[in-house]
């Protein structure tokens, strides 16, 4: 490995182990979020990206299958952070009527978090011209967006104004 | 404090101090990304937000000043994650060809906590009837939307061409 020069199939594997460990924590984690919402209509986004966050998990198992490798995750500290700032907002507005505004807006951040990572891992796909595992990656992007703009109608329409 | 219910001015003065921690620390993190960037073009863009996230510091003091607190940043373990990883992509790929592929990555996850961060204060904002926070909020986020496309253009335009 000391005589290969580190390139871009490098960087694209080492960022695709980074979000395989951020999918497996997020699929720990969102459970959690659904058992601690107050409203029904976010307690079920939870449940349903928990069962997109599986086939997206997939989907990245077959990305290392399209590479020649194993699927491995490796520590990720950017969706530690995220994590541990949503479990403290739940701990720290546990009896509040704010609590539901506060899982919202960590799990928003989550989303975010995997939007960048996915539109990056594409276009690095695309560059290093593995259709097959772009459109795969493509389809994880536009779900994660998806999610994201279901959570800020949901935050607007209901969670923020029973939180005021 | 303990008689008065948390609620979503807490949640909104909490998540305050979190971005104005983020800040702070992105604030630090930019000139080294300048410095260790190879294209011209992404030193640039680096450099300019660097200019650009002195003035968000200063939206935010506004904001704090608003709510009749003052300004004061809180720990922020996303952002500490994200810029770990980002230092770690510049270690380990320092003489790669794909060096500022990873760090254009690091910084669009970074804009992307950002721009969930500020899209959350400003609904928040809205919620809690603080219009002129709100205003100040929606144009820290539209700078950020827009860095996060500059960003996209130049990975797509040149960074990852050099670096497959």
């Amino acid at each position: 490995m000391a005589t290969k020069e580190k390139a871009l199939d490098d960087l694209f594997h080492e960022t695709l182990k980074d979000i395989y460990y951020a999918e497996k924590q997020i699929l720990k984690a969102l459970p959690k979020m659904a058992k601690n919402a107050k409203s029904e209509e976010l307690r079920q986004a939870f449940e349903k990206h928990r069962d997109e966050t599986e086939v997206q998990i997939e989907r990245l198992e077959s990305v290392f299958e399209m590479l020649g490798k194993s699927p491995r995750g490796k520590t990720c500290e950017a969706i530690q952070g995220l994590v541990e700032e949503g479990k403290e907002v739940m701990e720290d507005f546990k009896d509040s009527p704010a609590l539901d505004a506060g899982i919202l807006a960590g799990a928003q951040a989550v989303e975010h978090y995997e939007i960048s990572r996915y539109g990056t891992l594409k276009t690095w796909a695309i560059a290093l011209g593995m259709k097959d595992a772009a459109k795969l990656l493509e389809q994880t992007l536009e779900e994660e967006k998806k999610t994201d703009v279901l959570l800020s109608r949901l935050a607007e329409t209901s969670v923020n104004q029973k939180a005021a």
